[in-house]
């Protein structure tokens, strides 16, 4: 019985789950791989993630790791995944990896889009998966003050306290929001969507959408761009705007 | 009270309705606009659409039109409606227009896409919209055969008869099967994506679910492309390939 180390790639519609991490009750992601990989193997299998999105944050390409001793080849595996999991979770890759590999510790950086579709209207096929906002934006007001958050900062003010963490500095490698095509249907571009794209090291607890709905008080004008760097400096989040809702957040990939 | 005459552009997710068309049982996206605009303008409204889509298949760009006496400003008739309507339709875009307009005699065109998910693995985000295909599709061979449909043609061997049809000819404007970046979330192409663009005049009955099946057996080799040829010219529905399922379809545009 030889252990192998196994690197999985997924993708995941976080609407119907409590978010990655196992818990005692509801759907986690986390607890459906388990399950699926427990079924498969008949073995206790248990999986590490590169990071825990929250309840109904979306993911493109988590990457996830387990040990185990089961000789199935790789695309059976897959295979058998997708068959045992929700439809809602999709195992893209399947690979053997080096026995060191840890998905937390070893990635490089992560990064998250935050969608807003703003515009007048909602729209059908991905409602679940974009903030819709009526009032008009300004994008280049907006660009201008995330710009401010790159680098390496103390980012007390954008995030929510959390039990365990040590320190609140994290390095942003990059950050921007656009009217890129990032989403694409009937091969139009969906009209009005404005993307907040961050990219770092590792994120706080809900981070990206303190954030977000930071730099949505510039698009509307209530604050201007500067003012970010005044909130970054107060490490202090009753400066900060509010908690955007997780549904127009996924994680679009991990990096190694 | 004047008479106004208003053309309206949808999009709709059809996998919860029974097609197009107002039916006296079961919702249909007719007869929920109908309603919602009866409630809105509170006169008895009758929505002419350009195309009736069948259950379960999907609309980026459906258009309409109706008659109502409401002075409404068409931003008021646009928001008031997406608020009424189910979260499956939305309004995209509301105008008035010439009383003369018919949204079925006047189109110059329909285009169709329908999207093949050609992996082996299937996908969270759009399973609703694609059709999941395992088997490898020769997409050249597709491409070949779909270029004989090209034309103006009798097409009842890839239609179901219906009644009142008086004709099964029908031209076809463009027709191809590509790889093309038809559906992109998080920035990226969805993988393995096939489509089959078809656009023409007017479609018959299920004739883009019959021509896709039958490119369907082009793809796995079950059939060479130059049969595609054949099975036009025999007029015989017997000879094509079986119904595709609605949800891999979408109406993408009308032309006028």
């Amino acid at each position: 019985m030889v252990m192998r180390k196994i690197k999985i790639t997924l993708e995941y519609r976080g609407t119907h789950f409590r978010g990655w991490q196992r818990q005692r009750e509801g759907q986690t992601v986390q607890g459906e791989l388990e399950r699926a990989l427990t079924t498969l193997t008949r073995e206790k299998i248990e999986v590490s993630g590169a990071g825990r999105t929250d309840a109904g944050v979306h993911a493109y390409d988590q990457v996830a790791s387990f040990d185990t001793t089961s000789d199935l080849d790789v695309a059976r595996i897959r295979r058998s995944l997708n068959a045992l999991l929700s439809p809602d979770i999709v195992v893209k890759n399947v690979v053997d990896i080096d026995q060191k590999f840890d998905p937390r510790r070893d990635a490089l950086w992560r990064e998250y889009h935050y969608y807003i579709l703003n515009r007048d209207y909602p729209t059908v096929f991905f409602k679940d998966l974009v903030l819709h906002e009526s009032r008009i934006l300004d994008v280049s007001a907006m660009s201008q003050a995330v710009a401010h958050l790159i680098g390496r900062h103390d980012f007390a003010a954008f995030c929510t306290e959390s039990p365990g963490v040590l320190t609140t500095v994290r390095t942003m490698l990059e950050a921007d929001v656009s009217t890129a095509p990032n989403i694409v249907w009937g091969g139009e571009s969906l009209e009005g969507l404005v993307t907040v794209r961050l990219r770092a090291h590792a994120f706080l607890y809900n981070m990206v959408r303190i954030i977000v709905g930071t730099l949505l008080e510039v698009g509307i004008g209530r604050i201007p761009p500067e003012r970010v760097k005044e909130i970054l400096l107060s490490k202090d989040r009753n400066q900060s705007g509010r908690t955007l809702p997780p549904h127009g957040l996924t994680l679009v990939r991990v990096a190694y």
